[in-house]
């Protein structure tokens, strides 16, 4: 069989519906908990912050399949399908046996998966009579996907941004602003937990977990506002499931199934959505895929972190959620991949880990660039540096196929493309980047702030 | 028919060949001439200059259609057949009755449709046994495509950018040296021509024609070493007259002709491809539709230059080429829509628009912004400022087409994306923008040094 270059599905194979992991999870993830009581949370207690349709998905374990409305479809045709690629040029300057395939959801404006789950979440606001959003990003993409789809359904936002990544990344800021939505750089003086985190730390770059309090806050403190979220939530993992269904529609149309599936992990957005029917496939016993998380060793939550209930955010404001964790004060240094500066991991993501269904591994930032590079000269994509993680390990096993000659078949995420990333590429090419490995004594810090969920629950029967 | 919003070509539909104007026009554009003679240039003028597939592509006027090299068609595979959009949601925000297709060329790394030359170009140059290539470029789009092509076909690089661009978008510089190119801005101190210029206007924010004349100098003083160019010439028409073949093909698909065609002009390489096979219908007699080329108010060689022979340079080393000129010592205003800034126009679009066979307008660049922010907003993507003219103008027909009813079929060419030009939407924005028109005396103060070709002849007689 002749396998073109870039695999292309018609508009029509744009899924009609998503798919919910948790339907088929031998074992669910452990409850969300409501942090006043420890006991698990409501939907009654997420509906003030959450918009409703999107609190209903997040706390729904057993739909198996549920529809895409149809506005989301219709705007999804802008964009998608996104294609799946035969890395041809790269196994070739590799010289390995291996057959490489990405997904590349990099061609939007948003430059990333993200707009997946954006489109949906300001779709079920505004069906709701939301007049207004909130939301946090950090290298950007969240925010600029978010105030993408804001824009197109004509609704307001607020975007609480890392200030560290919005002092690297102006003209990040500015696509956010001719989209149309307010940015704040964070920690901000616009909120308590924002004034709180600049009094003990006022010389921070930030981090999406303060961002996040800041969001919530807003949200919660003004009249007929939700909060959304791009990452790490259940209803982000269902809605970019589409990635994944997407991908093996693509393959199975040129009789191929992967040995390998490597995505970048942050909150965990584009990797539970990459793998979702394929770990469908695995759960059911069907497959022995393997799947790997990459995390940037700088902020290791898989492979150095607790799986431990905490705190979504730094500010200890949202719900709880048992998941690895550097804890939620853990403040990840100024490494240039802002999207996977996250302490926590997708509840889910982190059980599947915890039962052994997915492996992690992390990896250093100037191997990580070098990876990038490369990628860029011969399959002529400039990934974002996220992105670029999954590059990195893709690479990795493509070599180990050429030692081994094994022809297996590696299937990877390209979540996004590097255009704001420049100064990051830009110091990489100078010699300027440097690596840095938080030391056990730093992450044992982190585990100090971990909350005792005993404790809040005997408190609130007080 | 249910016509998808993307109408995506299959691999195999890549063309195989290019298509060459120059074979179905009734009157041949007046030969290009060597300024030391005032004669024809030949062959042999052009290769020490020029690498020899390309000077005979160059002068080539009979051959309708040219193989497109298996290696390059290879590359093409990478980000091509490129998509045809119909913007749904533009005609709907307008409230048009017109139908609105776009071609869209910038979903790859270099941001447009230069790839298509470039790549063409670095192969016919390693084919030859060259070593190094120089060239220059002013929003930087040609700079990055070219450094693409190079990286993957392994040939060194010096690209002349122009200052004001360079200036204006570090993180372009940045990826044109994250593919391995070196950059110069120009003016610079490393030419003779670019110290002549600099000692005349040391504060000058250069232009496109400056750039030409220092990259023509390095490359004839170096061994081995040729210079390309990614407007203007009659060659890199011939590369993307590719645009122009895929668009009709895929619209062919769909039962759809243009009434109307738009594309933005600076130099002409994206205009004259995307026209290609469909000015071939309207020469033979076979359709009525419009061709109109954008230019900004700011450089308008089309509406307001002189059709004559003139420098393609600001240095006066190249040869002479029959075109709309603004002369070239006309400095343009630092203008946001740097791939427009250029003196001249390409002598087969300055023929087809001298003998009544395409139209042209100019736009200010406020107007040019209004609709970039606009089709954001509906479409989702971010135009580059020079594609953004085009928008600009297909809005105007579209809206001609509300007030009289017309269900017009409007093609434009969206060349590419601006995600390096935030700059300039930042400054649209907050309001900072202003629109120049340059006055008749400053037009007239161009013409004064348009090369008086009888006495070149005469003078190199004697």
């Amino acid at each position: 069989m002749n396998i073109p270059y870039r695999i292309q599905l018609d508009e029509e194979q744009i899924p009609t519906q998503w798919y919910n992991i948790r339907a088929d999870m031998p074992e669910q993830p452990d409850p969300c908990l409501n942090p006043a009581t420890g006991l698990p949370v409501t939907l009654e207690d997420l509906t003030p912050v959450f918009c409703e349709e999107l609190a209903k998905q997040e706390l729904d374990a057993t739909t198996r399949y549920i529809d895409i409305p149809g506005p989301v479809r219709e705007y999804y045709k802008m964009f998608r399908p996104s294609p799946l690629i035969r890395a041809y040029n790269l196994e070739k300057a590799l010289g390995t046996p291996a057959k490489i395939y990405y997904k590349f959801e990099g061609n939007n404006t948003s430059g990333s998966h993200k707009l997946n789950s954006a489109a949906a979440q300001v779709y079920y606001a505004k069906e709701q009579g939301l007049t207004s959003l909130t939301t946090e990003t950090g290298a950007g993409q969240w925010g600029t996907a978010l105030s993408m789809a804001a824009a197109f359904f004509d609704m307001d936002l607020t975007v609480y941004m890392v200030r560290g990544s919005a002092e690297q990344k102006p003209y990040r800021r500015a696509v956010i602003e001719t989209f149309g939505a307010d940015i704040i750089p964070s920690p901000s003086k616009t909120t308590e937990v924002g004034r709180a985190i600049l009094k003990e730390h006022p010389n921070t770059s930030g981090s999406l977990g303060c961002a996040i309090s800041e969001a919530v806050e807003k949200a919660v403190s003004t009249p007929n506002c939700r909060y959304v979220l791009g990452s790490v939530l259940n209803q982000v993992l269902l809605h970019q499931s589409i990635i994944g269904i997407e991908s093996k529609a693509a393959m199975d149309s040129i009789d191929e199934y992967p040995d390998i599936i490597i995505g970048c992990a942050g909150g965990g957005s584009n990797l539970g959505g990459l793998i979702s029917t394929y770990m469908q496939d695995s759960l059911k016993g069907k497959s022995d895929t393997r799947f790997i998380a990459v995390e940037p060793a700088s902020c290791p939550s898989l492979t150095r972190g607790r799986y431990a209930y905490d705190y979504c955010d730094t500010g200890k404001i949202t719900p709880l959620e048992r998941m690895y964790t550097l804890g939620s004060q853990f403040m990840p240094s100024a490494d240039h991949a802002g999207g996977l500066r996250y302490h926590g991991m997708s509840p889910i993501l982190s059980k599947l880990y915890h039962d052994g269904y997915m492996e992690a591994v992390s990896v250093q930032q100037t191997k990580v660039f070098e990876a990038a590079v490369m990628f860029a000269k011969h399959e002529t994509i400039l990934a974002a540096p996220e992105s670029a993680h999954a590059i990195r390990t893709a690479i990795d096993e493509a070599l180990l196929c050429k030692k081994t000659g094994e022809e297996k078949t590696i299937l990877f995420g390209l979540t996004g493309t590097g255009y704001f990333d420049m100064q990051a590429y830009s110091s990489y090419l100078a010699g300027g980047m440097t690596d840095y490995i938080p030391s056990d004594a730093e992450l044992e810090a982190g585990f100090c702030h971990l909350p005792n969920v005993e404790l809040m629950r005997s408190a609130s029967k007080v």
